[in-house]
C-alpha cells in the first residue's frame, strides 16, 4: 500500500446501515482532501471547522443536540433518561498534515453512526436505557498545530484548565480561542457528566493484521516519556569560525536525534519506541552556525522498567554531547505518562461482545495516545481496535478495509448499548 | 566578548574626519538594532529600506549622485572624468537575523567616507583622477531571507540574470522584486561600468588578532563546496510504528549533520570546515515520523586537494547514511568554486599602501564569501580585512576596535585614491 492509492470505501458492497455509513465516511473523506490521497485538517483550520458543521447537520438530522463545550469539544446528545449522565462515545476529526484518513475520523463517525443504530431499536422498542448518549469529536487530538496534544479531552477530565488551553498559540500567534471562534466551535461550559466512555480507532500498528484479528481489546497504553530540549550553541560564520571555536546547536541536536535511535536499538525489536518529530533551528540560514535548536523527543514502551532504563541512558548521553557539540541541553517541558490499564470489567465487555458478533479478537496494548487514555482515568472506558493495512500511519495511505470497519462499527454498537443500559453497573 | 555587551564607537577618542566617521557608524549601528547588542536587517526588509534612505542623503550631502540598479545595487557616483569607467568601492549593509555591526555595514561606510575625503582633497587641490567613483552597497550579500548570497554582485559581475534573481521568492513567498519595491531600492539598468574595485571588512575569524597584525590583504578566497540536500523518508506515527519500519528523514539528516562534523575532524585543525546552517522539517509535527528534510550543507578549505577528499568522504557516507536510515538522499543544488586569486598587483598596492601608513599587515584568505569576490572575477580587486576581536561573526557580539575601523579606513582610502590616479594602470 505503502507507494498505492488508498481505495475509497464502497458502499455498494454493503447494504442498509452498513451501507450509509460507507457513504458517509467517503463523504467525511473529502473535507481537506490531498492530492495524495490522504487528508490535512489540523485543529480549528478551515476544514476542521467545515467537517465539524457537516458532522452537526448529520448529528441534528438524526435528532441529536449538538453542543460544545468551552473548549471545543463537540457533542451530539441523545436524552433518554433525563438527568442521567451520559455514556460518551467518539474520537476526534482533527488530523496531522497530510495525514490518513481513518485516523480519529472513523472513531467519530463510527460513534455517530453506532448511536443512530441505538437511538432507533430504542425508539422502535420502547427501551429505556439507564444512561443517556453522547457522540463526541474531542478538540485538538493530534497537538500538531495546537500543543499538547489530546487537548479537549485533557480539559475535559480535568487535566489542563481550560484558562490555560483557550491562550495556548500555534507557531502563527494564533489562539485557541481565536481558532475555535473562527470556526465556530467556542461554547461554554464543561460538556455533559459522564457514566462510560467508548473509542474505537486504527491500530497504526501491524500487529493485529499479521495474527489475522479484527478486533483488538485495548488492555493498557504504553508508558511514555515526552520532552522538550532546547540545544543552546553560539551563532558563528559557518566558512570562517574554525571548528575548534564552534558551539553548533544543530551538530549537538543531531546527536541527540541520532542517540535517540541508538537508545532504541539497544533493547530487543519492539520494546521501546524513540522519536523525534519536531525539530527547528534558529537562525537557520544558510552561513550562520546555528545558536538554538528545539526539539521534542520521546520515548515510549510497554515496560516501564525498560523505560527507565533508556531515560537514564538518554540523560548520559545528554552530557556527553554537551561536552562533544560545546553545547547545553535544557530540558524545558516533560510530559510522562505510566502504563496504566483499561478498566477489566470494560476490556471483559468488549471481548464478550466481539465473539458474539463472530469475530476474532485480542487483546493489544495502544502506543499512541488516544482521548480515551484520558477518559479511562474518570469513568470505566472501552477502547477497540481495528486492524491498520501495513501498520502506515499518519500518512496519506493509511488504510483500514470496509469490512473492517463495518466489523468494528458493529461491535462499538453492542458495546455501547451494552454501557448505555448499565451492563457494567457494580 | 562572547557573553559581554559590544563597546559603542567613541567618536570623543578621534578628531575631525575619523570621530566624523565613528559618529556616522554609531548612527548606522541603530538601524535594526537588537536588544542583545547587534543588528537585525535583512535585505529588502523595513530596516533595510531605512539604511538605505539613510545612506543616500549621507552621499548626496557629500555631493554624490545616488541611483539603484536593476537588482536593487545603490551606488554613489562621483563623475570626475565624464566618460571614464567606475572604482568601486563597497559592501553590503543587509545582515543575518541577529547579526553583528561590523559585517558588510563597515565596508559600505569605509567606502563613502574614503571617497568623501578623496573629494574634498581633489575639489582642494584641482587632480583630476583617471577614473571615477563609486561608492556602493551591494544588494543581499548575506543570503539569509533570499537564497542564493552575493545577489546584488552577482548579477553586476554577470554570473545571474537580474531576471532570475527578480523572482526568487523568501519563505513567506515574497519576491525580491517586491521587497525591492517596498524600500525604494529598484531602479533599471546594469549600474556604472568598473574598472578596479576595492572592498574592506572585518576578518571574521581570529588569525589576525592572534598575530597581532591590523591589516590583512586578502591573496585568495577558500574553496567551497555547498550542496542542498533533501532527505526523504516516509510519515509514519512516533508511537506506534515499529522501529524496523521506520524511514525517518530527520534521523537520516541527523547523521548526515554529524558526518559533516566528523569529516572535518578527519583533517588537521583549520583544514577543513564543514556546516549545515539551514535545516528544516516536514511535517515537523510532534508525533510523526518526518518524512522530509531540507538542509543545506558546505565544505571549504583553502586546499582544493583536502576537499576533494572531504567531498569524496561525504558522498561515500551519505551512501552508508541512505541504507542505515531507510532513506533517500538527494542532492537538489550545489555551488562550488575553487581557490581563487586576488590579482598580483593590487595585493602588492595593499601591502605597500598598509606599510606606507606605518601598519602591520600579513596576507590572508578570505574563508568567507564576499562581493569582492565576484568582482575580482571581471576587474582587479583589492580586499582588506582588519582583526575580529575573539572572531566572532554573524552574532551580536561581533566587534572590531575603534582603532582598527580607523586604521582600515585610511589604507582604504590610500588604495582608492591609487586606483582612481590609474596606479595600476598596465
Amino acid at each position: 500500500m505503502s507507494n498505492g492509492a488508498v481505495p475509497n470505501p464502497d458502499p455498494t458492497n454493503f447494504t442498509g446501515a452498513d451501507a450509509a455509513f460507507l457513504r458517509d465516511f467517503a463523504a467525511l473523506c473529502t473535507f481537506g482532501a490531498t492530492p495524495g490521497g490522504g487528508v490535512e485538517r489540523q485543529a480549528g483550520s478551515p476544514a476542521d471547522g467545515e467537517q465539524r458543521a457537516w458532522l452537526t447537520e448529520l448529528l441534528q438530522g438524526n435528532g441529536f443536540t449538538v453542543s460544545f463545550d468551552q473548549v471545543g469539544n463537540q457533542f451530539g446528545l441523545l436524552e433518554l433518561q433525563p438527568g442521567a449522565p451520559f455514556v460518551l462515545v467518539g474520537s476526534h476529526l482533527d488530523s496531522q498534515p497530510t495525514a490518513g484518513r481513518y485516523d480519529g475520523a472513523y472513531g467519530v463517525l463510527a460513534a455517530a453512526h453506532a448511536a443512530f443504530r441505538l437511538a432507533a431499536q430504542w425508539k422502535a422498542d420502547g427501551t429505556a436505557p439507564r444512561y443517556n448518549l453522547a457522540v463526541v469529536n474531542w478538540f485538538n487530538e493530534e497537538g500538531a498545530r495546537f500543543k499538547p496534544s489530546m487537548m479537549g479531552s485533557s480539559v475535559y477530565t480535568g487535566k489542563m484548565t481550560p484558562e490555560v488551553v483557550l491562550d495556548i498559540t500555534d507557531p502563527a500567534g494564533i489562539t485557541v480561542r481565536e481558532a475555535l471562534d473562527a470556526t465556530a466551535s467556542l461554547g461554554q461550559g464543561p460538556g455533559p457528566k459522564a457514566a462510560y466512555a467508548a473509542e474505537i480507532h486504527i491500530e497504526q500498528g501491524r500487529s493485529m493484521e499479521r495474527d489475522g484479528i479484527t478486533i483488538g481489546v485495548v488492555d493498557s497504553n504504553w508508558a511514555a516519556n515526552k520532552y522538550e530540549f532546547e540545544v543552546h550553541g553560539e551563532q558563528g560564520h559557518t566558512g570562517s569560525t574554525v571548528i575548534a571555536d564552534r558551539r553548533d546547536a544543530l551538530l549537538g541536536a543531531s546527536m541527540l536525534v541520532v542517540a535517540a535511535r541508538e537508545i532504541a536499538d539497544h533493547f530487543p525489536d519492539g520494546a521501546l519506541h524513540t522519536s523525534v518529530g519536531q525539530l527547528d533551528v534558529y537562525p537557520n540560514s544558510p552561513v550562520v552556525v546555528p545558536s538554538l535548536v528545539n526539539l521534542l523527543l520521546d520515548l515510549r514502551s510497554a515496560d516501564e522498567e525498560i523505560l527507565a532504563q533508556a531515560d537514564h541512558m538518554l540523560h548520559d548521553r545528554i552530557g556527553q554531547i554537551e561536552k562533544a557539540a560545546r553545547v547545553e541541553i535544557r530540558k524545558t517541558g516533560s510530559h510522562c505518562w505510566p502504563v496504566t490499564p483499561y478498566q477489566p470489567e470494560g476490556v471483559a465487555l468488549a471481548e464478550k461482545t466481539a465473539a458474539n458478533c463472530g469475530l476474532t479478537y485480542k487483546r493489544v496494548k495502544t502506543l499512541a495516545g488516544h482521548d480515551s487514555t484520558n477518559l479511562k482515568d474518570i469513568v470505566p472506558t472501552v477502547m477497540l481496535f481495528v486492524p491498520s493495512v501495513e501498520g502506515i500511519s499518519h500518512n496519506e495511505h493509511e488504510y483500514t478495509t470496509d469490512q473492517d470497519i463495518i466489523s468494528g462499527l458493529h461491535v462499538l454498537t453492542d458495546v455501547v448499548r451494552s454501557l448505555c443500559l448499565g451492563e457494567l453497573d457494580s
